[in-house]
């Protein structure tokens, strides 16, 4: 019943930059066997987020990061193959946090039982997980959009974009989404009803953002920062909320600025003048409006006002390419990556 | 009984940085005759503060420019001098915004009457007007300080950072000032009773901050920005609340920074990682706190916990003078032009 190997992509070394192959090593060792007390378990889905390559470098942040040679940590959706833990039986499908492997211990701490019933078990690392949750939290608890309000967010077609704009819509607010690429465009503009939507490969990207926010922006949820904020930032009205969970655009590098006017100094002179809130925060921080949260999303997806894709890509040692592939914008939806068939 | 000649001082030309005295211009006119409905007021007191540099310009803010040839505007004590209005008698103390001129008519709009022996009239300019709202909204509101937090406060011998610095050891925080000379460091420190000063004037400021700040800073309550801002920044705890409602530093000009790091990429990493909150903020917003704040600050400086010093210059023709100092912290307290005796 226990297989005898297990596969694991390790943090083989710290990226200068964009990660590398290079940076992950994929080995086998030997599968662990569940003590008293404990679980098997059998990754079937892994996630790949962009908050991932935070934690590849040897830098404070809101996580300690990954050691080297340690494996890479994310969360997954697993069958229970080996239990010797009273509350789980064999068969079972969890939710957990058991990294890049294919089999992992567990002392059933932080584990959640899925119900394979109520959603498809790869949505509780999407539109029902983590992403999700960082967009309901982030927009409804910061943002706060009322009816009528601009809402403007990037990535519109990932994990957290994707729902963003889309309660941003339920909330009666006009949603604006941010996209590379006439397919994705297309499809947040199409399939999931945002009121409109730019790409910001154009080359007059700033000013097409400006005519699709013609009254401003009240709401920016920033994912991305880079360019897109440089188009943003001047958009925003006075009283506008920004809630900051992700920078993917400067997470391998930090834009350089030539010498000239300092845009920090503009930065604090509109949030003055403005009086704009620019606030950062990771969903942890509301961790008591989870269950609030997975109640009211399920209804929303099950009645199809919350739409959400998945970009599943298959096998355990393709990971560190489709990570490297999502931190350049290359997938399209959540990106899962499907470890063991459900 | 009416005075023939009103004296003003007027917007003569937009000020190019630090404003210089020409930028202004004082005239003899007319005094104005109040019409049935109407008062005449004899200015006692004008407030000078470091918003009206903004007004001086030609650029889109939280309020109107002052328009050239217009009246310095500011808020002002004065005393009733005739009165058509049913409401007023002659000899009413009144807080106003008349500007900066020796008389003006009003219809009653925005008159507070002032119980003179409640509290000394000019304090409805700073400790209980204004500024010291402004304080209270933005310390208590956004700032929210926790029993044990470290609250930083610039121009701690200021209108605004004096009430900061106190409200917050009110509220069991640690209080660290930063003010401008040995005798302005002294007067925070013994006469105010924050925890702490640092000298901005230091040449080792930075590291004097970092020392007097050993568990980082959890508020940082900003009213000045420029090399400030850039000190206290590293020091920011996770979920550190910036209150943001001034940056005199930067009113005359933005500073300009050489070639290499984006310091706006920057700010927004560590928004990010810190799940820092920027709030700029206007009084305003919170009009419908006033009675509450007024009512616990009068209450404070009865029984001493509140103190505040003036810097009271006396002559209308002082004015522009006394602002440029302003401008470049050369007054000491609140910073108040005694038009006419009491």
């Amino acid at each position: 019943m226990t297989p005898a190997i297990n596969q694991r992509v390790l943090l083989a070394s710290r990226p200068d930059g964009l990660p590398r192959p290079d940076n992950f090593r994929i080995v086998e060792e030997p599968c662990p066997v569940p003590a008293e007390g404990q679980l098997l378990l059998e990754i079937l889905y892994l996630s790949l987020d962009p908050y991932m390559r935070g934690r590849m470098d040897d830098a404070k942040s809101y996580a300690e990061p990954i050691a080297l040679g340690a494996v890479m940590e994310g969360g997954t959706v697993a069958r229970v193959l080996v239990s010797r833990h009273p509350d789980y039986a064999v068969g079972d499908i969890v939710l957990s946090h058991s990294g890049w492997q294919r089999y992992a211990l567990s002392d059933g701490a932080g584990l959640h039982k899925l119900d394979p019933a109520a959603a498809a078990p790869s949505t509780a690392l999407g539109v029902l997980g983590m992403p999700g949750f960082t967009a309901w939290a982030g927009l409804l608890q910061i943002g706060r959009p009322r009816p009528g309000e601009t809402v403007v967010v990037a990535a519109a077609s990932g994990a957290v974009g994707s729902a963003v704009g889309q309660i941003a819509c339920i909330q009666g607010a006009r949603a604006v989404g941010i996209a590379g690429g006439p397919d994705k465009c297309a499809f947040v503009r199409d399939e999931l009803g945002f009121d409109a939507v730019v790409d910001h490969r154009a080359p007059d990207f700033a000013q097409q953002l400006a005519s699709a926010c013609p009254q401003g922006i009240d709401v920016y949820f920033e994912n991305v920062g880079g360019k897109v904020w440089d188009a943003v930032f001047p958009l925003l009205n006075d009283f506008a909320r920004v809630p900051v969970c992700g920078l993917i655009a400067q997470y391998n590098a930090l834009p350089q600025a030539g010498p000239g006017t300092d845009r920090l100094a503009l930065l604090m002179r509109d949030v003055l003048k403005k009086s704009l809130n620019i606030r950062g925060f990771i969903q942890r921080e509301f961790a008591d409006l989870r269950p609030a949260f997975l109640q009211q999303a399920q209804e929303w997806v099950r009645d199809g006002r919350l739409r959400y894709r998945e970009d599943i890509v298959e096998g355990l040692e393709q990971a560190p390419a489709a990570f490297i592939d999502l931190l350049q914008g290359r997938n399209f939806g959540k990106l899962v990556i499907e470890v063991a068939p459900l």
